[in-house]
Formats: structure tokens, C-alpha cells, sequence
């Protein structure tokens, strides 16, 4: 079968593979919509370490192709939308309350791309089906169930990781889709004020209609010098980081209240040190939590995201941006999130 | 100065008092708006005992008049929020993370009509204003605002009782305004299914903008039985009960899911004994917590609240059906209150 | 193979069955000393409704005699501790932060006697073995890991339940050997006064030495009553129920202060109904919890509690009062359950 | 009145002072024994920045010689405990549930030394008595309760803010008094293994009796990889940091395992740059969260910690290992505890 990835680091295209086994657990999975992220981009580029020959893409509805003898609850035909986040849940990393996502070192809960072929092809694997699928209810459109499985697990994330209040000051840094999923979330938890940060005019346009306050930007000025001045010089009481690099980060520290909270649900860069400065912690005392987590895994909690748009809670396809048509344009949607147009927040294609 | 009041158990009218006297640490308020709840009605009929000469009321706006030697951060002629709840920061029972509620025993921090007269007057004394009062800023309606000191507080503290999750399957039992904002911030947390349990016209239709997805009626059989088919069979994650009975909150307990939780807001007939029977709370052990609490106090809460309408996350007014204008109008409104009209939810009384 | 288990409702006796088949994430036990607990004695007399042809036992330690194609972490000959309770981690249930008990209904991770034959036999049958077994190392007595896996896992579970913070005040309600556990883990929570009820003479030399300040008794009076004496007139912050009926769950609410919570491990009878007097319970808004659960599944707890006995935190073994010795004397220790002698906590049998 | 402080930074001595003025709801306390503490002479090298003319010291127990008007729960003669950390209670930033430390800006709760003159004098001033003193029974020496004010207090926050579960391991970074008191109360959360971290040989073998496991130097290798190799190339659950450098900081981020915390307090060096490797921390997305928190202000807090001690769940004095006598020793203790001798942990000065 034919899939779209990475023959080494900085080579891309299409590579010819043998369509996956499906194990007794496990399901065969023909796609027909996958979004590219970010996150592929970056790993086509060596992000996370040499890689060869590997089909890209951790994003995708579709239909089931074939089942394992030991899978009870999905059949052939079934429409689902696939977790970018699969665990184990035969391991003993899932048996932590506080998260799914690592089901032995951390990511190890990231199977897609991470440990095996993505879902940029014809068929793709996906382990343990009858845990880690959620099913496509009639009335949702599979393009919104789609923005479930990484942009909204991983934007509502960093709110939950956040622990928002009722009527709290946050700051969400970062407007691409995680972060724009993350505005939408802290409205959906009871923000009062939401200060978002970027540049993009089309994401900024979004920001406003998922419930930013304010957008501000990098340029004019240190970010935790706005927040003070916004905030009537009270700071943020939780801050969300879902881009920026570790001078952002600082920034992020500084502008955050005793008693508050950092959550960042942004890929580090490999390089780029996180540095605290003692006064801007307070000395290591003013309970500023510091927190950095991955979205946990499974199929329920995308069932309950997907439940979201099915009781009119939010609608995630503001974030499409581009849809392509047909399973060759891949490489084009692909090239798109690696040039980053001004108006693209996410681009989707649909596979015929 | 006159005040609007319960002369003896079931005789209410005008009571001839003496202007406060204001302590060190206190306020004295002019009220400028007040609204009655039914539980102003329920403390005539002695429903929390035998009372005599006590000013009713304990929701109010208004204009600050005086104020003690050791108040910093307020003045007179500031217009404030009153939260019905004030506790004595200097209590030892307010030194518990989980609730600012209860500064001696059950209640201890519910003051006015509790322990002393009410806001039905042109005057009225509140303890401790530095950490009680909350500012109402110019781009929020006062009407608005005292939505928040008791309707919004309790309503949204059941809500963060029944700690929901996103896409969480929600039951909402009861529509008087406190059910209303239970159901608004359900969906404010991030509820997917929101069902509402509620007969009044008037209340069904705002239950409805406010986020419900269907209200149902305790004339169409038993509650429990009509959620397990409105969910699937699946049953609810989280229930508030905010009206009903012994027999209401036994579906309650019926209709929730394991690991679910009953929270309740609803202030408990005295002689209405809650009966669980074993099977239906999982022999004891089925990880259904049941919860009942009273809105935390103090005017850091309200402010947020506040907040959260000059960002435009919530309108109470919608709970506003009747207004009155003038302090004679005091007595109508609670007839209001007492006569419970089709179209009712909650009155307010201008003062001029 | 044999096993001892009931014929019928209030028959007991040897059962000749099938060697149990071993599924291919599954593990066959030969058992090295199992306990027989009340539970199997409440089953065998009907207590979970009428049940056939089925062995009985749900604590054992053994030596795994066969593992399935796809278990990786064990392989016969090893020593493992099998937890009482046993999820199903590829059903949907577990996707639940709060607890692993429940992988379908109330109750579906209690595989053991609950829905096939229990540790009472030659050889039994632990579904998913890789997330299920827990290791005994070399320098633990296999008869304390043995106490893990129930009345450890379970007493310590009502603690965690309790959220007991440092210094707080505890009553224990029962002090069978779950109640006994309980002690042991409040001290180990910190707790300060350590009230417990109990009267069997062994079982109160024991809980005094596992931590209790004190060992009330039924007979004197109210337990409310008592407890409201022993602390200075403020009652309890938290009780876990480890015993008791209706009438003294009632006492439970009573005995806890706002802002407090009740925690049952104990099972309800079916016949039994809770019920709670609203002024027990602040009219529904005091703050008290009422909360019930089952000890939560899984190896990794298991493996958890066996460290703290690796490194000396606590030693359970003395609760064991009556060792037996050979597969024969099952009946035997299964009667003295039956007969509660004064002198009994528990009882263990070992196998060989 | 005499009392010890400095004159300005590195120039320690007597100071004559007026005896303080004691407001409506405050007390004046004549201490009866006095700790110094570390962070005295931290201040006092200008540790907090330039400060004149200030009495250090912020641990002592001592008799209630005066008290306000509006004091109630306290009399002269009153034996009691003053908490380091005495929040004002009329401040609008105790009205947050995660911590009553940061009454106004950060270490706003923290009165003594910080924001007037502390205890090493013949009378003190206390805010807001009521809330903020703690009795001392008769069946608890006050030496001991002197060490629940801030060693205690600090020591038992760590752990706290780690989050320790039935069962986990544990590293302590610091065997100084707090550690020390991280340690004991580590053991008293259940932990399994707890792997200390210090040289000093008194302090060590205090260690071993508050329950560590094992004691590791920072002499033998980098810390992380020390406890790798005790815990079974697992790492640690939790990490409590009382001692060290940023590299400690560091160090303790690379031991803990995802879905671990690292949990400060320890005073951060001003010139002392945190910095976190991305790889380290799991590319910032594996729930490793950092905590960083000044223990809660409060007598109710003070009162349960010397509830433990009342019942025998732990003797702090074994921390002392100097006893002075007389006023005038004081000068002596704060020497002793400038030089450090490697006998030292904590030095008492008994004032008569």
C-alpha cells in the first residue's frame, strides 16, 4: 500500500509498504480524513531524532477495516475517530490516576509515528481497538470528530492541566489550534478574562469567536508587562502554553499570581533550556505550579469531547481552514503546514 | 428606621428598628436593589424555627454608608455586592480548605437573617467588610451583580461540587433560579448532555437558553428511569439537586453512574429524612459520593463572579422576571414570592 | 481438580471441577496459602443471591503454573500476590481517574468468586495477568503479602477515601481485620486521635497496637455521643465504616464535623436502608461527604502496599490469629469464620 | 526592652527597643523558648536585602502577657505556640483554598522578621491572636511544640505538596531540621522507600530514626543516578527538595518519574538560576509537575501538628541537639547556628 512519510530526516514522500497486521487486540484502519500537524512537520525535520522510513500522521477518522479476534465492541464498517494518544492499558503505566499518557517512559503512550507507521496511508494500525476507538455518532460531522483526536484533547488539556475557577484571569500563549482549542476550553470552564497571544490575523479572528478577551502580541512588549497592565496590575491566575520557546516561558512564570498556575502542553525544542529566575518564583515558595503534560489517552475521553459537539458545546471545524480532496493531495496539505500560510490555522484532507 | 420583616413565626410586615450600630471592622449598607428568595419565605413560616422581630432578606446591592476605623478597602458612597454568606475571618473555622461556609457550626458564616436583622431595610450591617463586600465595576449592571450573592454562588457551587468534566453527562434537578445557574454553569464547565428536571413554563424556556439540552417533568414517571433512557442506559456522571424531596433525591442516588456524584444545594426539609437504599448506592461501595454543601463565603468569590459577567461568560438577568421600584414595593415582591405565579422566577425590588 | 466453595444457598463443602483454561493474556495459580474472608462466609449463606456449583476464596498467594501466549511480565514458577480485585483493562470502565473498581456495572472488576470460581482449589484462574500480578519479593513473608490483597488494599482504600490530612481526628467503625487496617493507614496518614469501636477482646489489643488512641464500645451508649466526649466537643473530622449497620452509619453522620466526610468500605446489607436525619447533615448543606467505594484493582497497588511492608512501614501479619497447614484444613478455617471464636481475626491456610 | 537582631547586614547584637503596642485584635507574647533558625542568619548576612534595626527570630512558644480588645479565644497567661506564618485574615488573599501563605504579594503571611521585629525579645507582637496562636495541652512539652512553628510546619508542607500515596518512594533532598521533618512525615503519608540525601552524621543518624531508608552524599555521584540505581531503574515517585543548589534542582527534575512531583521548600538563593533540561523534563509533557510553596499560616494548623504530638504520632525534639538557658544565650545559639558544628540540628534557647 502506499503511505506519506519521511524516508529519513528532511526527506519526504510517498513510500510503499506492506498494509499492517492487525494483532487479536487490534484493529485495521482505512482512513478517510486525516489532518497533518504541526507536530509531523517537526518530526519530518529530525525533531525527534534520526527516523527512516516511517509514514507520518497521528490525526484521522475512518472507517474499520478489520478487527482482531478479541475485539468485542467495533466491527468492520464502523465509523471512529482514532486518539492520537493509544495506551497500553495491558502495562502498568496506565495504572496512575493522574494520567494515561505514559504507559512506560514518557509518550510511551504515543504510539502513532512515535513506535509505528502513522495514518497519512491506505490502512493503518491501531492497538488494543476496543479501549482506545470512539465511535462517530450520526449527527456529528466526521470533520469536527477529527479535531477531537489531538487539537482538542491537547488544547481542553492545558485548561484541565490549568485546574481553572470560576471567574479566573488566564492567559493562553500561543494561537495556533492547540492553543485556540485551549481559549475555547478555559471559556468552557468559566474564565472571566482570557488573554491570548499571537500574531496570525486569520487566528486571531478565531481567538476572538472561541472567547479571548484580548489578543496580544509578542512585539510590543514583554508579555508579563501586558498581562500586569490588563489585569488592573494583579497578574494571571493561570497560564496555559501552547507555543512559544523558554524566553516565553519565563515570561509566563513572571506573569502568573501566588497560588497560580503554568501549564504547558508545547513541545519543548531539545535545545531550549527552561530557566526560573528566584524572584520571579518566589524564591521557590509563592506556589506557582509549574506543570507539563501530555493529553491523556483512550477512547472515552474523545467519546466525551465528541459528546461536546454533539450537545452543541463548542464547534472545532472554526480551525479548518484548507480542506483538501482526495488522497494525492496529501503532499500538498502537508507542504502547507510546513510553509504556514497567514491564513491557515489547520488544514484536512478528505481521502476518496 | 423602617425594615420589612417576620414579627412571630407566619406574621410578616413592617418592623420600626434602630439604624446598626457599625463595629470596627465593618459596613454599614443603604440598599439600593434587593431581591427575596423563597428561603426568606421559608424563615417566615419558621422553617428554621420560631423567630420573632427579625428583618428578612439577604440579597442586596447597595451603596456603602459608613464604615469602621479598620476598614482600608472601602469607602462610603462605594456601590458593593453583600454575599449572602460573610464569614468571621477570624474564626477558626474558616482555617479549612474546603469550605469558607461554616465558621463555627453548620451555617455559622450565613449572618444575615441567620443571626441578625436582614436587608429589607433602608439600613443594614455587614461584618467584616474589608474581606465580605465585593466592588461592582461601571460596565456591570447592579441587577446583574446581585444575581451573583446568592443565586449564581450557589447555583455555580453546585456545580463545582459535582466537579464535572468536560463532555460529563449532567442532571440538573430542580429549575428555581438557583437550578437555572446550575444548569449555566454546567454548561460553563464543560458538560456535553444537560437534563433539567422542572414543571414551570417560564423556567423551561430559560433553562433552555441557559444550556439545558431537555427538561423533563417528575409527572412523566420516575426521574431515574426517564435519564437511564435519555442516556443511553448509561445513566448520569454528575447530578445537582437543587429542589426535590426525600423521594427526588433518592432517584438521585438511582440515576447517577458509578464514580458518579450527587451534589446537593437544596436546603433539606427538617423533618424529610433521606433514605438510600443499598442497591441503588451499589451495596455501599460503587464509588457514588453524595455531597452537600453551602456556597463558600466572602467577597473574593463574588468578585469573580462578577467577572465573569463584565466578560460577557454568563447573563443572570435572564433569572429577573419581576422588577419592582420603590421600598413600599418590598411587601408585593415577597407576596410574589410566596404566591409563586406561572411566570415567575425571581423578583427584585429597586430602592429609591 | 478439587475446591471447597458452595453447592448451593447455606451448602458448603468439596467441589470436584476443570482444571481452569488459561486465555492468552491470562495466568493459572496454584496457591501457596490462601484466607478465607467474611465475605465468602456472606456469600455462602446467600448474601450476593443464590449461587451454584461455585468455589469460594478471593485472597491467595501461589505460584503461577501457566501464563498465556501474550503475558510478558510472568512466567510460571514465579511468587505472586493476586489482588482481590482484578480489572478488565481493555473495557472502557477503567477510563475513570477516580477509581478501577467498576470495569462495567458497580462491582465488574470483582472477577473472583463474583464471576467464576475462587482461590479455594488446586489451581485458579487471574484474568490479564501482565496488569493484575503483583511480584513478592524475597525479604516479604508471602503470608503479609497475602494480607495486601484484600484487607490491607481494602482498609487502607477507606483511609485514602477519607482524605485524611495530618493531625486530623478519626473514628474507625469496626474492627474486624479491614477495620484493623484502617487504624494501621490512619496512622500512616498522620492522623492524630485515633478513635476506633469495636469489643472482641484480641481484635482491641491489636488496634491499639496499630495506632488507636482509643477503643469505644457499642454497649456505653451512642457512638455520636461517645465520640463528641473524646474530642473536646468537636467531633470527628473524618470515620471510615469498617463495620456496623444502618443505625451506626446514622451515628457516623452524626459524629462528623462540617466540612468532614464519612468513607464505608463496609458492605451494605441489602436490607438495610441509610438514612440520613437532615439535621445530622446540616439541612443537606454542611459539607459533610458521604462516600462509598471498593477497593480499587491492579498490580500496581498491590506491588505498592508490598513495598511498604518490604521497607518496614507496616507488618499486617498481625492480624493473622489461626495458621493452618494443608489443603485440608480449608473447611476448617472456612467454619472458624463461620463461628467468629472470640480469639479470631484472621485466619490463613497454608497449602502443600 | 532588649532583644537580638541586627543593626544592618553582618552586624548582629542587642538592640533596645520599645516593648511593641498591641492592637484591638492582636496579643503581646513574652517567649519562654526560642529557636533560631537558619533563616535568621540568612537575613541577617542580607539574605532578604538590606534591612536595619530589626529583632530576628520567628520560632518561639511563650505566655500571652496582653491582648486586644476584640481577643477571645486567648488570655494573659496563656501558654502557647506562635505559627511562623501568621496570615492577616481580613486580606482578600486568604481567600483562596490552595494555601493561606500569600496574604497580600508573595510571603505576605509572613509577619516575624519579615515585615517587623520577631521573637528573640523579652515580648513580642502576634496579629490577630484568635486566629493565629495555637494552645500548648499540658501533656505536650513545650520544646516540642516550639518545633512544630516552622520545622514541623515546613518540614510536613513538603510532603504534603509532593502528594505522597500509600506506597511510593520517596527522595528528600536536605537533612537539615525541615528535612529531617520531610523525612519523618514522609513515613507518616505512607511512603515505601525514602532515599535521603545529606552528610552531616548527626543529622544522618536522625534520619535513619525519622525513617529513611537510605541516606545518600552528594560526594558519591550525581544524585539522579544514585537513585536509579536504588530504585530499581524506576525513580522516584516523589521528590521533596529542603536543601541545595539550582544543580540539586536539577538533579531532583532528572530522579522523578512522569506523573511525579518535585515538590519545594527550600528558599531559593536569589542569584540561583533554576533551569531545566527539555529532555529532563519530558520535552515539557510528562507530568513531572514542580511545586514550590512557604507552609500555610494558621493556628488551626499548629493546633493539629501539636495534636500529633499529644498523641505519640511523632517526638520532634529529637531535632534538638543544644539546649541554652537564659536570655542571654541567645547570642550563643545564633553563633552556634552560624558556624554549624557537625553535631548540630537544631538549637533551643530556654529564656527565664
Amino acid at each position: 500500500m502506499r503511505g506519506f512519510g519521511m524516508r529519513s530526516v528532511n526527506d519526504v514522500g510517498w513510500l510503499e509498504k506492506e498494509r499492517p497486521a492487525c494483532g487479536p487486540l487490534d484493529a485495521i484502519i482505512r482512513p478517510t480524513i486525516i489532518a497533518p500537524c504541526s507536530s509531523d512537520v517537526h518530526v519530518a525535520h529530525g525533531g525527534s531524532g534520526p527516523r527512516t522510513d516511517r509514514i507520518l500522521g497521528h490525526e484521522a477518522v475512518g472507517i474499520v477495516d478489520e478487527v482482531g479476534e478479541h475485539v468485542h465492541r467495533f466491527k468492520p464498517g464502523d465509523l471512529v475517530a482514532v486518539p492520537c494518544v493509544t495506551p497500553n492499558w495491558l502495562s502498568r503505566g496506565v495504572q496512575n490516576f493522574r494520567s494515561f499518557s505514559h504507559d512506560r517512559g514518557p509518550f510511551g503512550s504515543f504510539k502513532l509515528v512515535g513506535q509505528k507507521d502513522g495514518v497519512m496511508a491506505e490502512y493503518f494500525h491501531v492497538n488494543q481497538a476496543d479501549p482506545n476507538l470512539a465511535f462517530i455518532p450520526d449527527d456529528v460531522a466526521p470533520e469536527a470528530a477529527l479535531m477531537t483526536v489531538d487539537m482538542m484533547s491537547t488544547g481542553f488539556h492545558g485548561v484541565e492541566l490549568a485546574d481553572i475557577g470560576f471567574g479566573e484571569r488566564v492567559v493562553v500563549i500561543g494561537i495556533g489550534p492547540v492553543g485556540l482549542m485551549s481559549i475555547a476550553s478555559a471559556a468552557l470552564r468559566g474564565a472571566s478574562q482570557i488573554i491570548a497571544v499571537g500574531t496570525r490575523p486569520k487566528a486571531i479572528e478565531v481567538a476572538f469567536e472561541y472567547g479571548a478577551s484580548t489578543v496580544i502580541s509578542y512585539k510590543s512588549g514583554p508579555l508579563d508587562q501586558q498581562v500586569w497592565d490588563l489585569t488592573e496590575g494583579k497578574g494571571a491566575h493561570k497560564v496555559v502554553v501552547a507555543g512559544g520557546d523558554a524566553e516565553t516561558f519565563a515570561e509566563a512564570v513572571r506573569m502568573t499570581r501566588p497560588n497560580g498556575v503554568i501549564a504547558n502542553v508545547n513541545f519543548l525544542d531539545i535545545n531550549d533550556h527552561i530557566a526560573i529566575a528566584p524572584l520571579d518564583w518566589g524564591l521557590g515558595m509563592s506556589d506557582k505550579d509549574i506543570r507539563g503534560s501530555f493529553c491523556p489517552g483512550g477512547g472515552k475521553r474523545i467519546q466525551r469531547l465528541i459528546h461536546m459537539i454533539e450537545y452543541h458545546r463548542i464547534d472545532p471545524t472554526k480551525l479548518i481552514t484548507h480542506r483538501f480532496h482526495g488522497f494525492d493531495q496529501i503532499p500538498a496539505a502537508f507542504q502547507l503546514m510546513e510553509d504556514k500560510s497567514p491564513d491557515l490555522i489547520k488544514p484536512v484532507v478528505y481521502i476518496d
